[in-house]
């Protein structure tokens, strides 16, 4: 199975906190500066919602259980990513308690009011959209 | 993005047809012979909606539009390939017409009434069990 070539897999965070949106300010290309939810490549032994923990931890400090993540989607158009196939699997995590702060290769981290009005990379802006219509078509 | 390793990726199709669900027996191991969902690995270039209709036309040849495709879930549990770790995006099919013929590598495709009780490849009862909560849940 080495030699099979598939896309790359990521994962992707969207975490609605009381002020605003989770977003970090990318410390790397592509996108550098810019808005984007925490997340990164996942690695070959670990569960996706496990990968999505640990980028969430990584890049802004906050600690979510795995279990608790809820799917929003499947991003896999071939050109989401300017440096090759990367399909994205993201969750929405409900915290409510902790405050980010930046790390790893997240520039800063930000808690963002107005997400509506701010550019993001990628597709996440349409990442987002799907995770706020999971919200509001839940009972919770 | 070409040095980075991420786990594989593959999509598999669950239709269930007035007879029953769609099953294919597997051409080759792991699992030789046994029931398992048409699907099989992504191709960089394509999105998973194409490759889960693309790997049906294949294994059985039937053919569905990708956009109809409704997601079941994420199935990243690194042990669930015995080969290599290999994450599903998984997908239910609404199809009303067609006959099933094998092709490709399965060996053979069967639409299976009692799919309760028979085994299947992988975690692949897992995966038929979430898309029938979703057709239960749905109001269509």
């Amino acid at each position: 199975m080495k030699d099979i070539e598939t896309p790359k897999l990521a994962s992707d965070c969207v975490v609605f906190l009381p002020g605003g949106l989770l977003l970090i300010r990318r410390g790397f290309p592509p996108w550098k500066g810019g808005y984007a939810l925490p997340g990164g490549f996942m690695e070959v032994g670990e569960t996706a919602e496990q990968a999505c923990a640990r980028e969430l931890a990584e890049e802004t400090g906050l600690r979510v259980d795995p279990a608790t993540l809820r799917l929003v989607g499947v991003y896999s158009d071939p050109g989401r990513d300017p440096r090759g196939h990367c399909v994205s699997i993201a969750f929405t995590a409900r915290l409510d308690q902790g405050l980010p702060r930046a790390g790893d290769d997240a520039a800063a981290v930000e808690v963002v009011p107005d997400w509506h009005r701010v550019e993001m990379a990628f597709d996440h802006a349409r990442i987002v959209a799907d995770a706020e219509r999971l919200w509001l078509g839940s009972v919770e």
